[in-house]
């Protein structure tokens, strides 16, 4: 399986997502500051892989620190990696967690921080493994025999610390025989669909179809998608989220058409302190990302374009929510409630 | 106004759209089959201006030729420009009233058959650009005071032989200020939204915003689009009508959030010989169109693609066509008998 991210003698060493599928380059991040601009850069990306990167970040920060300094380095560290993206909340919660864990420890002595928090975000990483193949099971049962199934973007081993969260069910069902080939949204402006999921199934030898993220609600028409499969960056408690652009139209889409728009994320994506959809916060990325393809405009210098990196489906649209726990339908009432949050 | 097509000194002088917006470089046809492939390869695109393209290959096709080969010669450009586009009829429709042109000079004899094919291209050419000023004229009325509209692909002045169908009213409609701005979907695989149509009103200083594909869901349930605008390629006699592909979705989109969704086109569009969308034949073009964008790869060589060059939407989903004739709506029952074509 690939890997993109794992600590490696005292740095973080990260898969650059930006130059795939043309190559594949390892990123040494030594310093705070390099692993947050890899993050801000989108070299790594997807909710659940930026948590991890988020916690091995803290590591990262006090790796060296002496006990005088190291609260002063934590804290440094946490302000710069919290300000790299505003939407997934799997950053936060991983900031928060490896937070939690630094004032544990603090109160049994600092000498061996460092470890500590080494010690903490590996675990981050490995439970992530877990939660993926987890959705991957329960997401698994949801897919019919000889399914042709739709997904946007890029959820799989690239995204997370295991299989993948949506990409993840995809891939365990098509183990099962249940999935004779996957539409893949090529996921415009930064493409992750065509250069990140083609690839991961390629690789896997599972038969991949790419389309332009315009083709969806044509192939649906058609009778030619059994099922729609997409990731989660933010989970409001109403079960609103907030995904990668286009992911709404697919659920608006695929409700007019009766085809299951299955929503697939960990637990730690449901952010309990958001009540809807409408108080997610929703990154607005470069224009340049729009008026440009890999470097190459599209469009005159100076043109004017709308670039929001998300944006946010009610929970009305979903057909089922995937998570390690297991699969729930909506009406969702709230979902801290309904998942013991 | 920019002239996409012009009959220069016995060739057909084309602008090379392919290479818009970054150079403005013109092709010169002097043969039948250099006009065909300028039109194969989307150097010359847009349903009226590929119409207008056929009437000229017709006249270059016999402009040299001799009373006892003129036939012969009709006869094979007839077959080589039908052979260029399936989906848009105008191209059929052109072809046909040079072919009644081309009997009726023939029983008054076969002299001055070449400048009587000329002038019956012109004259197609021109009878187009009053076409589009009343198109613009009906349809103007349609948009409301501040009014942000959305349209998709190129329906412009480079579309047709004159200002052009559904961005023919919007800039009709800016000029009566009405129009406060106008987000231009990019129109993947070919671009030819962030390519032509944000030229184009970047030209006339109408303020543009260029948008992903994906992006109009998020717009329309933002309450950013006060309508839709977009053309037709094809329309059947009951008003399900093929389009560049995204119009589909665009409509089912415009339909959840109840955004008025209007399409526009000369009524030589409507093919009364189509009884509904499902007859329309839909073109597909080669997968290299997807897996890459603008000659840059954005998959694996060789990777899967599926590329449908339009897709159908039913006319229930049509608040109002706009034809030279004036606004007509659903239910349209027959639009041979509706338009008395």
């Amino acid at each position: 399986m690939i890997k993109p991210i794992a600590w490696d003698k005292g740095a973080v060493v990260v898969l650059d997502q930006r130059e795939l599928p043309h190559r594949v380059r390892y990123l040494r991040c030594r310093g705070v500051e390099q692993l947050a601009r890899a993050v801000e850069v989108l070299a790594v990306r997807g909710a659940p892989l930026i948590g991890i990167a988020g916690a091995y970040g803290l590591a990262l920060g006090v790796r060296r620190s002496a006990p005088g300094t190291v609260k002063r380095d934590f804290q440094k560290a946490l302000r710069r990696m919290a300000r790299t993206r505003p939407t997934a909340v799997n950053l936060f919660w991983a900031l928060e967690r490896m937070e939690r864990s630094f004032r544990d420890s603090a109160e049994r002595g600092g000498r061996a921080m460092p470890a500590r928090m080494l010690g903490e975000a590996r675990r981050i990483h490995a439970e992530d493994a877990a939660i993926c193949a987890g959705i991957g099971r329960h997401g698994a049962g949801l897919i019919k025999k000889g399914s042709t199934v739709l997904t946007h973007c890029n959820t799989g081993a690239l995204a997370t610390g295991g299989i993948g969260t949506a990409l993840g069910i995809i891939t365990t069902a098509y183990g099962r025989g249940r999935v004779k080939m996957v539409y893949v949204d090529e996921t415009r402006p930064l493409l992750q669909g065509a250069r990140l999921t083609l690839w991961e199934l390629q690789r896997q030898g599972i038969p991949a179809t790419l389309v332009c993220d315009n083709m969806a609600a044509g192939l649906m028409a058609g009778g030619r998608v059994a099922c729609v499969l997409v990731g989660a960056d933010r989970i409001a408690d109403n079960g609103d989220f907030a995904n990668k652009i286009g992911t709404y139209g697919l659920a608006v889409l695929a409700r007019h058409h009766r085809v299951p728009f299955y929503v697939a994320a960990p637990t730690t994506t449901v952010d309990v302190a958001v009540k809807s959809g409408a108080a997610i916060p929703v990154e607005h990325r470069h224009p340049d990302e729009v008026t440009s393809i890999r470097g190459n405009p599209i469009a005159r210098a100076g043109s004017a374009a709308y670039n929001p990196a998300f944006d946010v489906t009610p929970a009305g649209l979903v057909t089922a929510l995937v998570t390690e726990r297991g699969v729930i339908r909506p009406p969702f009432g709230s979902l801290r409630k309904r998942l013991s949050l």
